[in-house]
């Protein structure tokens, strides 16, 4: 069964539960909305349904700059708004330290957008047509799964929140941020950042 | 004599002269573009000439965070990149300290545009709108006048570049920039900023 990021926002829209448990959720529910809606709320995983709507109006800015050499200057630097919903949260050095990693991983891993929603629909096509030119002559269903399967590749690529976290490959920033998530119990949401490097083309 | 603003980045892309220096050499010429280059090579000053051209490739990234309360989290941080034309400047404490003191500029003074010529012409033109309303029933040459004097209002409210400088109000960014341009005898160029607060629509 395909989910469409389409059905997994507007799931996430309606329980404010993160992408991944989002989409299992449609997975397991074949697609029926009320069904996974219902699949999240019975999971009861640290109480996800009801944040809910609530809003993440809190947070920091953090930024790196980054100095290979102590002895030159910062040509590269990055600073990100992570938010959540209380104070209380924000003050804390663990929830400053977070937003501290995401700011060295983007200097890092160079993302492009934050999440899925944010690649433009013509960038998305001009992939796809790239993806599937090159799977010419294979019979359709075989060039839609290669096509599906080089996006999966493309997103790890420029968007944050699917790349693999720098300091511990074995999770997305996505994931970083719903482990954070559920054990403080608030909503959070890399809100934006900006990356900039002395000689590249503004 | 009116000088236009298209008159003055003329100049300065055919000298690399900074603007105040364009401008008042254009005035001294009565608006005569050559007598006016000339005006600037005679005047010899910190042989601005000599580096028409050059590229600032080199530079810093530097990033303030505002923390009012040391107890609290940042909930504001400012990103500048400030260019220049060696690593040899570049890697100065000064020239670091000139990049971050812009950087806790932004943050008080809140600009939208580094120079004039970032302002887009459909807020130029409701602004110019705006004014000329304010000044209705008045000669036609008053309205002009009046019109002008508010635009130069409006860039010092806007333009990082026309603001007063936050440390020292007797000159402005592009003032300082000069400044510092003249003893270093590089091309300065303050490539960009970010400005996030929390709280704030993205």
């Amino acid at each position: 069964m395909e989910i469409t990021s389409a059905q997994v926002k507007a799931l996430r829209d309606a329980t404010g539960a993160g992408m991944m448990d989002s989409k299992r959720a449609l997975q397991e529910a074949d697609g029926d909305f009320e069904k996974a809606k219902q699949i999240l709320r019975e999971s009861g995983k640290a109480g996800i349904s009801k944040r809910a709507g609530r809003t993440a109006g809190e947070g920091v800015v953090e930024a790196y700059l980054h100095t290979p050499d102590p002895n030159l200057p910062p040509k590269l630097g990055v600073m990100v708004e992570l938010d959540c919903e209380t104070d209380f949260v924000a003050k804390t050095d663990e929830f400053r330290r977070l937003a501290r990693d995401i700011a060295m991983h983007v200097a890092a891993a160079d993302p492009t957008y934050i999440g899925r929603g944010d690649v433009p629909e013509d960038v998305l096509e001009r992939e796809r047509a790239i993806y599937a030119a090159q799977a010419e002559g294979k019979p359709d269903h075989i060039v839609e799964r290669i096509v599906e399967g080089k996006l999966k590749d493309f997103y790890k690529q420029v968007v944050l929140l699917d790349q693999p976290f720098i300091r511990d490959q074995d999770k997305t920033i996505q994931e970083l941020l719903e482990e954070y998530s559920t054990k403080v119990r608030e909503n959070l949401v890399l809100r934006r950042f900006s990356r900039f490097r002395v000689g590249e083309d503004v």
